[in-house]
């Protein structure tokens, strides 16, 4: 399959995340940081080998500030529930995905409410005024994601995070769609909480996110009980990452992680970025010399983007295009939402979706010509 | 290493799940549900498949309640926070996990209570009147472990499930030591949720576990996110079991749990508590042979108890104990509170802890006589 939805999950992975997953099946799969015995120490030094990993790419200030979750879904939930109380406010950016929104329209039954700024495409200081007009007096956390994972564009995540640091607010980023491709330095950024998931541009497995806690400031936690620690104590350990670990957590997926976070390392983020933005451009260039097709960005580079391709061809729903890539040249794309509807009204596509095309470490020249070819020969069947 | 902490998590896993993780990772690792691509359908049919195989395993009404999560501690917290609200009281019994008791304990800042009821061994007549007694007008839930992780006592849920259908209050087990071993008819039940691990006695991998909902009263949802589906709509969606399954799901952990599940039904839970009980009794037998060994409970059998054996040597730390098993003998067991300081106060082992050792289908008679020969050697050292 020629595969280009690496927005939903990164495939292939890694040969060393595949073999990691597999000795972690076979030669230490006893649960980690539960028992003394040698096969228990391994897979916790595996775990702790991880969450060292992955406080280097981000330059977090201990691997303790490094907290495994399930998904990216479950690190924000773990913020918003955390930090919010009846009461509170939150500010989001108008390119959200449902893992924020929902959330947060839960929330609303519990006296929390929350508004949307409008990101301006090309205007920093404009994306920036807007957040900066819908604080309130009792806004407590902001959250904003790095990059919309429909359109690519990226948000000035670091001046918000200043922004909301002069104003006493938490802010959180969501890098799903940029973990991986934008590099992060934590510990000189104003980002209090960064969550990610580790199976898009972290290359780990499906089952695997990080929440990164970058703040004095510790949410409360999501989910509570056995942690190995302290467990003569009924409350919850308030030490980290203890406190967000409850329960055996996803010992092969970290393992894997682990090789996918070192093969970002070695290749670096800004390395893969350029690559893939490479591959984005030549793939919107193609595109846009089809009659018929409709693109929604500008041409994606390296200081605006993440390599996110969404289009349509017109007069045709994007998941009738999405079927067709599929059923006839073998191509995977997703059509539709994305899970995120706010982003879709901001560019006006709510009703017919898009089809998106998403680079990763192992996207060719080859694959994006061909792509450009299929949707060719599907545009000319419209007759345009 | 000779492995005896199968209740931390099962070891070795059959062939058949590492083969499924391994395919999972290389041939179909698409986000399942998320795209209309092959590979993505083809990654929703082999979680629809393990669904089907829970449903069936536990004759659950459909698939559909049958909800992966990322283990027994989250699909807890889910029922305890989704159920209990501000003014609620829960039951739960005197050898619950930390897994019952850390959310209960959070739970009492928002105004929700809780009473533990005392479980006597061998007299469920007696257990169950003290959940009687313990229920109170406001009591809207009550959990209770099926059986002790620690000394492997079962406890009669179905009949306390029983009298929780006769009040009107919802019932909750904790199968994470029996589900596998022993067998469940939901259809047929008064056990409104089960929760379980998917890497213990199911042999899944970790990072898995079950909520099955086998009730008309659905709990809220503990996470909200991206679905998949109703992606216009910013409320969570009510169908099951997208409700409590946003973000992305541990495809390779889902596929791995598939097999187990498929293992433990070909082989049916009663032949193999029938052999692991015939070994957990062997060793109990060997042990209580030895001078200065302590055991806890009655010598094991299929109708009170699973295959769980604590023990410990006379004026000896349980965790020393295990380190020399481990370090002199290279044998996995697991010591100290489990994580289940409850039972322990029950026990009397609150300062000492106990060894624990945990039978599973790939433990041997060899396996056993090895491990009771170590241990001799090692309460000879202490010279009784």
């Amino acid at each position: 399959m020629i595969y280009f939805d690496n927005g939903a999950t990164t495939y292939p992975k890694p040969q060393s995340v595949i073999n990691a997953v597999n000795n972690a099946m076979r030669l230490y799969a006893a649960n980690p940081g539960r028992s003394g015995h040698s096969m228990s120490i391994k897979a916790a030094e595996k775990v702790f080998e991880c969450r060292q990993n992955a406080a280097k790419l981000f330059n977090s200030k201990t691997p303790e500030n490094v907290i495994f979750t399930n998904n990216c879904t479950m690190a924000l939930n773990t913020v918003i529930k955390g930090v919010l109380n009846n009461g509170d406010h939150a500010v989001i950016s108008s390119l959200e995905h449902n893992a924020v929104v929902r959330p947060l329209e839960f929330l609303k039954n519990k006296g929390v409410d929350y508004s949307v700024a409008d990101f301006v495409f090309g205007d920093d200081e404009a994306t920036i005024d807007n957040f900066r007009k819908a604080i309130r007096d009792n806004t407590r956390l902001v959250i904003c994601t790095h990059a919309s994972n429909v359109f690519g564009v990226t948000l000035p995540v670091e001046r918000i995070a200043a922004l909301c640091r002069i104003y006493g607010i938490l802010f959180c980023t969501d890098a799903a769609q940029t973990a991986g491709v934008i590099d992060y330095d934590l510990q000189n950024s104003s980002i209090d909480f960064l969550c990610t998931a580790g199976h898009k541009s972290l290359y780990g497995p499906m089952g695997t996110g990080l929440l990164i806690i970058n703040s004095d400031n510790i949410p409360e936690s999501l989910i509570q009980g056995g942690t190995g620690s302290q467990s003569a104590n009924r409350a919850q350990p308030e030490l980290l990452p203890d406190k967000f670990e409850s329960g055996t957590p996803n010992l092969s997926g970290i393992c894997g992680l682990n090789e996918g976070i070192k093969f970002v390392i070695k290749r670096t983020p800004q390395k893969l970025l350029k690559d893939e933005i490479y591959l984005a451009a030549r793939l919107y260039d193609n595109l846009s010399r089809i009659n018929g097709v409709i693109l929604y960005t500008q041409r994606p580079d390296v200081q605006r983007f993440v390599p996110v391709i969404s289009f349509n061809i017109e007069g045709m729903d994007s998941e009738e295009t999405a079927q067709i890539l599929n059923n006839r040249y073998n191509i995977a794309t997703r059509a539709g939402l994305h899970c995120a509807p706010l982003a879709h009204n901001f560019f006006n596509t709510e009703n017919t979706g898009t089809v998106r095309a998403v680079m990763s470490a192992f996207t060719t020249v080859q694959n994006v010509d061909y792509f450009s070819a299929c949707v060719r020969k599907i545009s000319a069947l419209k007759k345009y």
